[in-house]
């Protein structure tokens, strides 16, 4: 990161979060069209690996890179539900010294896993590579391996139909954010959900009856008479 | 099933779907609470495998099977993306005659599978059991399975934990689903979503802007002046 910041060729920028868990929102999404716009030929968007942020990512981008560092015990365990399964390319880093034993065999176990995953492409099945950034290792071939998708994908139509799937997905998760962010910050509502969330969790309430409470609130009708009578 | 429905003990009934695809919606949830409290002790909640119905249905109950028929080809690859990794037993069922030795393959083919998920318990580990309704084999062991995941879930303090969350999992899913119906109900919304979708598709404009403006319209904003002006 430091040599590419370096580089003139690349423009390097945090992403604002809005207060987002995990960071990724409708202004990361605008930026990328923004690079795009600017010129800009590879777009590299990074995540913090926090909440639903690679989830989110992954609806973005046109080639998914799950990076994993070697480490003690289970790998696999570790990552978070579902996130193989979006992967196209598992990239293994720390590839190098010490760690070169343990990176081969997590790269062996996700091969292995990568198998019983339903591919998301009809063209191109998932690979596992290995990276070191300290020995400058495996990533030339990474890049190849980003051509290779990049064409497999782009001669079979399946690049620009993902690309029109994510624009009209990303449509309705604006419109989702927007009015849960308002349903979120109701005054009322903030104040009383989570007196509510107790009473349902100790099951003094069924979960229909505080939901339908909640949105009388929401809604302007029950709550705020009960205010005024206040 | 139709043995079980001519058992006067058994209480069988098709829940109504309220235009959900998948059909799994808040009166499934409630008519579990209801049943439970008709003195019900054993509920089987059946979902039909479309939409999302499974992964609904995996936030209501204690356990979730997931049911294999032994067919040819890549069963793995039939499969709905993260339902195998939400699953607490897997029954390959059809265990028997031509069926035997591919429902056995199946079967060590999804334990291979389980190694590579995170499972979702810390005293349970998925499980992978054959069943035969015409051999009437497999299904003692599939309930002793069941009492014992029972047992050491409600010891360890896991099922009444998982009960909790899902109870305010359904609070936010009642609110969420009731609000985005609104949206997706609302007269001039529902006019214009096609095309919105269609222009956002073809890059015309972006998601963003279409959200905004869909939005305005849901609010009572631009879209339904302009609707006066017509």
């Amino acid at each position: 990161m430091p040599n590419l910041s370096c580089d003139m060729r690349a423009y390097v920028r945090a992403s604002p979060s809005c207060g987002t868990l995990g960071g990724v929102t409708r202004s990361t999404n605008e930026a990328i069209v923004l690079c795009e716009g600017a010129g800009y030929d590879v777009i590299l968007v990074e995540t913090i690996g926090v909440g639903q942020s690679e989830f989110a990512v992954a609806d973005m981008v046109d080639m998914f890179c799950l990076l994993i560092p070697p480490a003690g015990g289970d790998e696999l365990q570790g990552i978070k539900k579902g996130i193989v399964e979006v992967s196209d390319v598992v990239v293994v880093t720390k590839c190098d010294g010490d760690l070169l034993p343990a990176a081969r065999r997590i790269q062996s176990e996700y091969i292995s896993a990568l198998k019983f995953m339903r591919p998301r492409s009809r063209v191109w099945k998932p690979q596992v590579t290995r990276v070191s950034s300290l020995e400058k290792t495996g990533v030339p071939e990474l890049w190849d391996l980003t051509q290779e998708f990049r064409q497999l994908r782009l001669e079979s139509g399946e690049l620009l139909a993902t690309r029109r799937k994510q624009l009209r997905l990303w449509l309705a998760s604006h419109v989702k954010d927007h009015i849960m962010g308002r349903f979120q910050k109701h005054p009322r509502v903030y104040a009383l959900l989570p007196s509510m969330e107790q009473m349902v969790m100790d099951g003094l309430i069924t979960p229909g009856l505080a939901a339908d409470y909640l949105l009388e609130v929401f809604e302007g009708g029950r709550g705020d008479k009960r205010n005024d009578q206040v």
